[in-house]
């Protein structure tokens, strides 16, 4: 077997067998393979697509490729993956709050950095001062998910393979794939022991799935892959296309998550993170209803629990107690950075707001420093937007519908044209929107 | 403009600009790229093609990446490329032979090493004691080609971008596109400065091109192209099944390249050389037809006048003086590294013989020793077949068809017997057929 061989029946569009695609992914963590192959095998596997069987193989492989967390028997491990959006912090406040509503869970939520537009997961948490992401070894995260129940940090151990394939499939236009986005996910998912799944797919204009058919597809392909891996997932379909919350920059989704916390956050943001987790409750029986589940995450938010978990876990990923405490209860936004210069955004015209445009605040916030063009680009954490307004309200021609918040001396004048006309405005009242749009689990 | 761009839009299906093909072309070469977006964009031109606007934007960018040859105005330029074959030594008696007839060419043949399964024609050349391919720089070609017409090595400062990217296909199962591979040959030929050149392009079973009707595409794209980098180019489609000549492996076919220069070799490769000489001194209208162009080309080797340039062209190329006199003149098998042992080879039943398949003789001898199974690495110039018999010749169960020359102490049996099925044997007679199946030109 040799890895020519391998890549030219890929190309050829012949199905790969189990032995062939382990090789490839063996050669690809012990580094027997030229970088060239890796690119080649992958645009290969993106324009010829991979069958089912390959999808499952492949995710088996990298899982396997490198540690796997092993918790204590007695708990259930449980954990969910966004495909993505802008605003869309709801890890943050979810993994805190479910971790309080239900203590035999444990959530070990092994999340990346930003590659897109705005940063991911982890830049946001990185701009509380004292939090490093990716400073915990497997015995670290053991400890720490057994003794107190949940996390969210980096991992390069866990399926290593994925780290080395999706940076290749990054600077390669090999991301948005089916195939290979669903080994890439569930493979991280695997390795951390997880076997209770929610996947909250976004669908939208700003996602990758622009319509409820492909997202389908997609949704049910993963659910067959992850249940092939011993995981329960259920897809939940949802909305994207204005940004999730009112803001968006990685340290003002901290400060909005903390709201959330308190119960104070936006309604997009406590619905999504009530669906999760009362989702979650259900399909472990916890509850006897989705609904109920979600009265229970919600009464977190109300009763200050969810917010104790969340002081409590930055305490556990070694941030100073004391700065813990003060972002959570007191002078929040005294402890995260925030930008030196402000700027109010008015709409071009009065009316109804019927949508605003995520991507392009994502673009503008990205180009202000709030992500990465390139890879281990420093980010800017102060950086970003807030939203004043939704879609369905009426504004005037004078209504402040945002503010962007930024560091530069010499702003360029065509971003507030961008974010002005990101805001898109009609004369009909705009009627509000489900944010759910569908469920898809192992019984579809 | 980015990479990833140029790599999404080629994935895309759409047409790449020449701006964007030259921004990938200087990356490659300037080390401004990763090895995997190498990779992936040789991928996706190999799986969605290239059109004829990016491979004649492909080949110039290429030919511009390095060095060119700008040899004295006065003289014709001119070159054969093969696409390769089992003892396919023609270019070694062909340069000199054509040198000898026409003193105002010159014939600055830059070629390869092996990648295939026998050595190419500077490891052959490399049998030669003293001969090394490439230790000579642009200005020292320069000279030797003003001075002398002619040369045979290897040079990297000519389209270095072919290197890396031929280099880059060899290991990503991507060498068999047609765009690519005209690319590849013709940015060489154009860096080198050719005007004229024939391609011998091999139709049959051991050749990239089984049918006549793929050929013909294939050298009608060939020719379009090499006309828009200013080159005339004809195309000679030859038989390729069996072996060319008798003599397969390193020494073993400078040993036939000497007797064809001495004007005893066997007919078929004098065919070949007469029809590329040829075809040259005709294209540059320095004889009025092809007959009379063959005619000069064989009585270059009658006359000695085509052997004794060979020995002055080693000499130019540092090649020692009594060295060069020895193997042209002397004992040529005292001079050239000759293998311990020979084994006789006889067919499995008696009859004509139908065809030899040069394939299957070719794995053998790379498997003893006669090619590279990976890059750079040494090979057995001693190592090859003598064939005895050529299609058509009535054999016993006895008649000894091929001798094996190899250096194993222990031989695999199964080599032999590879060998021994390689003879296909039919009761009918079996009539001879012409060499040259068909001629394209820029006319057609």
């Amino acid at each position: 077997m040799s890895i020519i061989s391998i890549i030219k029946k890929k190309c050829q569009k012949n199905e790969l067998t189990d032995d062939e695609i382990k090789f490839f992914v063996k050669s690809t963590v012990d580094g027997c393979i030229d970088q060239c192959q890796i690119g080649a095998m992958l645009m290969a596997l993106y324009l010829n697509d991979l069958t089912n069987d390959e999808i499952s193989n492949m995710t088996t492989a990298m899982a396997n490729s490198g540690t796997t967390l092993k918790f204590r028997s007695s708990a259930i491990i449980v954990d969910k993956h966004s495909t993505g959006g802008v605003g869309d912090k709801v890890s943050i406040p979810l993994v805190p709050a479910l971790s309080a509503v239900q203590e035999d869970f444990i959530i070990p939520m092994v999340s990346g950095r930003g590659l897109e537009f705005t940063g991911g997961t982890l830049d946001k948490l990185e701009s509380i001062p004292g939090y490093s992401a990716f400073s915990f070894d497997d015995q670290q995260l053991l400890a720490i998910g057994n003794n107190f129940g949940c996390f969210i940090v980096g991992s390069d151990d866990l399926s290593p393979a994925d780290s080395i394939l999706y940076k290749a499939r990054d600077v390669t236009a090999t991301v948005d794939n089916s195939g290979l986005i669903i080994a890439s996910i569930i493979s991280k998912k695997a390795a951390a022991g997880i076997k209770y799944l929610i996947l909250d797919l976004k669908v939208g204009t700003a996602s990758f799935f622009q319509s409820i058919d492909e997202a389908k597809t997609f949704g049910k392909q993963f659910v067959i892959v992850a249940k092939l891996m011993g995981i329960e997932c259920r897809v939940l379909m949802t909305r994207m296309s204005a940004p999730i919350g009112n803001y968006i920059g990685n340290s003002l989704e901290i400060l909005e998550s903390i709201n959330c916390l308190k119960g104070k956050g936006p309604s997009d943001l406590q619905t999504l993170l009530e669906l999760i987790g009362g989702n979650l409750l259900e399909m472990t029986h916890k509850v006897s209803s989705v609904n109920e589940g979600r009265k229970r995450m919600a009464e977190s938010l109300t009763n200050g629990t969810a917010l104790e978990k969340f002081k409590q876990m930055l305490i556990e990923l070694k941030v100073n107690e004391w700065i813990a405490d003060e972002l959570c209860y007191g002078n929040t936004t005294a402890i995260l950075p925030m930008a030196k210069y402000e700027i109010e955004i008015k709409p071009l015209t009065s009316g109804y707001v019927n949508d605003i445009d995520g991507m392009t605040i994502a673009k503008v916030c990205n180009k202000l420093g709030a992500g990465r063009q390139f890879s281990n680009q420093e980010i800017d954490p102060a950086v970003g937007i807030r939203l004043l307004v939704k879609k369905g309200d009426h504004v005037e021609i004078d209504t402040v519908c945002m503010i962007l918040y930024h560091n530069e001396i010499d702003l360029n004048e065509s971003h507030l044209i961008s974010l002005q006309k990101s805001i898109e405005i009609v004369n009909e009242i705009v009627e509000p929107e489900d944010i759910l749009l569908g469920v898809i689990d192992c019984n579809q």
